[in-house]
């Protein structure tokens, strides 16, 4: 049995005992019934996926997959590539956005090189698991091989494996680096859900008028060229995806069979989602929706996967951030189901 | 000169310079820029309101300010007014929400008796301000005199200013006891928003559709009964008002004079919050919308104040619940300010 197939096999439905008890603890809490809204709900999920009563999501993990995309080359980004070595060696110094809500949350973050375009130290405190430098031209040829799009799953449930053991974690956080990868991600998302890309794109890290109608064109004109299919998710992610978008997948995937509630950053994340659950339906099951992007198109995708977003800040960052600040509100909600007093232990008086 | 007016007269224009400070800092740190949406607009209101471009919020002060109300007697609310008393002693014990969703945001939770009809035992840590048992019954008489309604004011001033020399705080915030505090909030928003009852009005901890037709009736009355004037505000606050939330009121202004970023919670202090802008239309620079609750006619007065909430979800509890939540967001907004790398340090290039 392989590493991807070990994982999907450990996939299974989550707990209704446990949402059950929790919600049945949620009713007997100090407040009006109902009175905390949706963090009451979450608190319930995280019981059902942690399949026990008290759930417990601190410390989180967030990981951050960093890789580049050949089809940079058709000048779809408004940075250059420069900047996805440029920005792990930020997070390594700790310089960067996701860093500073990391250690906001409580959070470590992990970083992993699953393809970036450039020869970095070994010493540097990442996973190196590059499998290439960098993915060819999707507009041209397939973006990777077939093994390439397994390996690059393997990747997130082998960084995965190796941090719950090395310290153990409470949640889950995807993350991404890239230049270059909302176009891949947007190409993934009209694949699986149907959408057209014109309604899913967006402007990525800022690109003018002319430069999204070109990215559209190099979209569309990459799914008429490899025809992938949703049914076969694998090639999706070979003929137009990324190696951390499918490491991000891999993430999720591992996270729903190590039963660890994964929350899904932004656009890239969600496209990782979408792979993820044509992968393994289940998997949906232990996703927790963070924000809406600023992009358009993101909230079609969080449509789909049916995750509402906790947060609506017009992020559109990525790397993680507005799952970082989720993961404040996932810990919050699970306080509540274990530290609140009930009406009976603090003597409060119930409804009339 | 009064406390109220020595107060007012502190309150100036917020500090345009450390705005535009932050917003050049902003622009050079590692990042596309904007792509932190509303987080960055955040940091930028909080440096103005501090006056430093570097702004810092933690740790803050929640400042929930109980009193029951004598309007109870119409059958308004769905818990009895013994519940008041009750919960302030589970604030006092830590087992309420907001002690843990205050703990969770490293605030510390600060506790007032302004007006509950119960006499606390003079050792318990709150602060002991009891301005009457309860408000009289607005139904059928002023809810308090003038003088009790500045004494209300005053109290919350008093609080925060105590616990501000006590222990310096960056960033305050509002809660609320009161067990038929709803209808009080209700009958001021509709005078100083010019909504009609029915729009504003919501089902408070959960009363029925003949309840709620009961209480529209009651406040209808009591508006014609009293007629209220908005260019009035004291005046509103003794006819249709409660202890706290003129006490809260208190707490708002404080804030301003005293350059502190003010957290609105939900319906209660959104209330406080208009009779605040009332009293000094300049206080609402100072405010900082919080979340959006469950409640009809919250997101009405949220409008009239210029606020946007930072949460939507659906929380109606009050207490300070979802001021501490978005506690966290402004925290993490700030440590962005200041703690991220800039292109430059960092070495990232920038935009082609």
């Amino acid at each position: 049995m392989t590493k991807l197939e070990a994982t999907l096999d450990n996939i299974i439905e989550t707990d209704r005992k446990a949402e059950e008890a929790a919600r049945t603890r949620q009713a007997a809490l100090t407040k009006p019934a109902g009175s905390l809204g949706d963090l009451e709900e979450l608190s319930i999920r995280i019981a059902g996926i942690q399949r026990r009563a008290d759930p417990v999501v601190d410390p989180g993990a967030i990981f951050v997959m960093a890789g580049d995309h050949g089809v940079c080359r058709e000048g779809v980004s408004a940075y250059p590539s420069d900047v996805t070595p440029e920005m792990v060696l930020n997070f390594v110094a700790g310089g960067a956005a996701i860093n500073v809500l990391g250690r906001h949350a409580g959070a470590r973050v992990v970083v992993t090189d699953v393809g970036v375009a450039y020869d970095f130290d070994k010493s540097i405190p990442i996973y190196h698991k590059k499998i290439a430098k960098g993915t060819k031209n999707l507009a041209a040829e397939n973006a990777m091989s077939r093994e390439e799009a397994v390996r690059s799953l393997d990747v997130g449930i082998e960084v995965f494996e190796a941090e719950l053991k090395a310290e153990p974690f409470g949640i889950s956080a995807t993350g991404d680096m890239g230049i270059g990868n909302t176009t891949a991600s947007t190409a993934m998302a009209s694949v699986f859900t149907g959408h057209a890309v014109r309604e899913l794109v967006g402007r990525g890290t800022g690109i003018d008028d002319a430069a999204l109608e070109r990215k559209i064109g190099i979209i569309e004109k990459a799914l008429a060229l490899h025809k992938p299919e949703g049914a076969d998710p694998i090639g999706v992610l070979s003929k137009v995806g990324g190696y951390e978008i499918g490491a991000l997948a891999g993430v999720i995937l591992a996270s729903a069979a190590h039963q660890v509630p994964v929350l899904i950053d932004g656009y890239i994340s969600g496209a990782a989602a979408l792979l993820a659950q044509a992968i393994s339906p289940l998997s949906a099951r232990y996703m927790v929706g963070t924000h809406v992007s600023g992009d358009s198109g993101h909230s079609l995708m969080l449509d789909f996967l049916g995750l509402k977003p906790l947060l609506r800040l017009g992020m559109r960052l990525g790397e993680g951030t507005g799952a970082a600040l989720a993961m404040l509100i996932c810990s919050g909600a699970c306080k509540i189901l274990n530290e609140m007093a009930t009406f009976e232990s603090a003597g409060v008086s119930e409804k009339e």
